[in-house]
């Protein structure tokens, strides 16, 4: 049964509702092409892209930071309570075979670190651009909306592109 | 989405032909009665007990120490990659609502501690006994079988008894 | 500079006087013979253990699960902040060359549990006695005292018995 | 004894010889000043930061991803053998009062992310310089040399200037 598609959505907990709405249609577009969500489990981003991809019948996955399986929100299927804080933020971001970003903070950036020190493709919606001495980094793969990310998710993975997964 | 059941099944990744027998039925039984797997993802009680579940199609999560999906035994449905070795130990006690141990050497004994440590009830099959100073600790719950193990499991986070769910 | 010894101490943050009193012994040696004192940094066991070493000059580590250095107990010479909860407790088994078990209820059992597994040599003061099936775990040494406890523990790591390290 | 001041290098295990001498000569400052250097205990940045402290007699902690002590660099006082692999890094950024990133590739920029989130003041000698949208983040404040980045440290944590810690 592994031969399912794992992908990661990563963003803050408070986020705008822009930021939602684009969330809650990368999880739809997820859910339509039969990916599962690997998110942090809270709520903002997190939140939006399981209600999306819950409304296409998508799997959802919570990596919580805390202990308690109350703190996963109303979308997330299966909570995993990892009880490890912030440190959660590598496993967010290394259990999926690609990474979503969209807008994101500080914890965004920690899993946007993690998923390029492991050679994780990471597409962006409107998140960090890093740059070290003189050079942009590029490493991050620019996406135009939340149908392009998942097409560049899926496809980074070699998994179809607009057509889905045929 | 949340009503669902999570059960952790702990033991040994090297078991002897009876554990992972034993293990394989207690599988069967939480996929017959719509219970989510949660493990370690790799061999031994962790494959056995997916393959039990999945053959009456039950959801497993395998919670994995490494760095890669492929450590996943094939019946695992979800990998989760954590990377952080065997401290992930205390994410498989932590994300069942219930534990079931089988067996089992010093790895189990850890996520036997820390399920204990969190209040969450621990159900053995021929597993570690515990005492302290002169007095047994009696807070691990012994079954007789892998039906009286689930049975166990589920009365204890109030989930019906010897007839499933119904 | 690595030729120094490390011993953790490991016990419950909730202790008796006279668990304090010998955790405050064992400190003591350990300060004595040179050893840094590794802990969870926290209180009972963990500062009365602190406090012994200090008083006779030693080094003490506290690997707090929590997010704030002012967590740690007044004795803690280093604090290291893990934010990762008590998950933390594979860290403190892990940075001792050998063990030292006071007391303790099922944080400690995590510890021994992560110690036995990686084969860190473990010393029972009144700590957790272990079986499986049929037969007794005989891995902990049994200490009849604090400065028992640390000739057994600085022997396990061939550094000398009852007179120290000379 | 916890006033002792803690300071968190961070940078990767690859460098370039400017590089690796800018991080000795912050070594050299902090051990001078008394702070205790805290880094990830491995080649590159960590082991020429450790050497720099040690020529001073100052204490160097290494925080080790792996499960071995003979993991530190041979500049390492005390080594702390976490078995997390890279989610430690989020130990190392909490564990200063501030952080001083030098260079660094995604392992440190993970690193940054985890201080910034934490509110803990980052000092940069040639490391990422972040951007979200259309504006520049200018968390990270920007030092011109090696006695001036262990000058804003300090400063940042309300000890001193140039003159130490007067």
């Amino acid at each position: 049964m592994k031969e399912k598609l794992f992908i990661s959505v990563i963003g803050a907990s408070k986020c705008s509702a822009k930021e939602a709405s684009l969330a809650e249609e990368v999880g739809r577009e997820l859910g339509k092409r039969g990916a599962v969500v690997i998110c942090g489990g809270l709520n903002g981003i997190m939140e939006a892209v399981c209600r999306g991809a819950n409304s296409e019948g998508g799997l959802t996955i919570g990596i919580l930071p805390g202990n308690s399986r109350n703190d996963a929100n109303q979308y997330v299927t299966i909570p995993i309570i990892t009880g490890i804080g912030y440190a959660r933020n590598s496993i967010v971001a290394k259990s999926g075979q690609a990474v979503i970003a969209i807008g994101g903070k500080y914890g965004t950036l920690s899993e946007i670190a993690y998923a390029l020190h492991d050679k994780i493709p990471v597409i962006g919606l409107g998140t960090w651009k890093l740059a070290t001495g003189k050079s942009k980094d590029e490493s991050i793969v620019i996406a135009k909306d939340a149908s392009d990310a998942v097409d560049k998710a899926l496809k980074s993975i070699g998994q179809g592109g607009e057509n889905g997964l045929h």
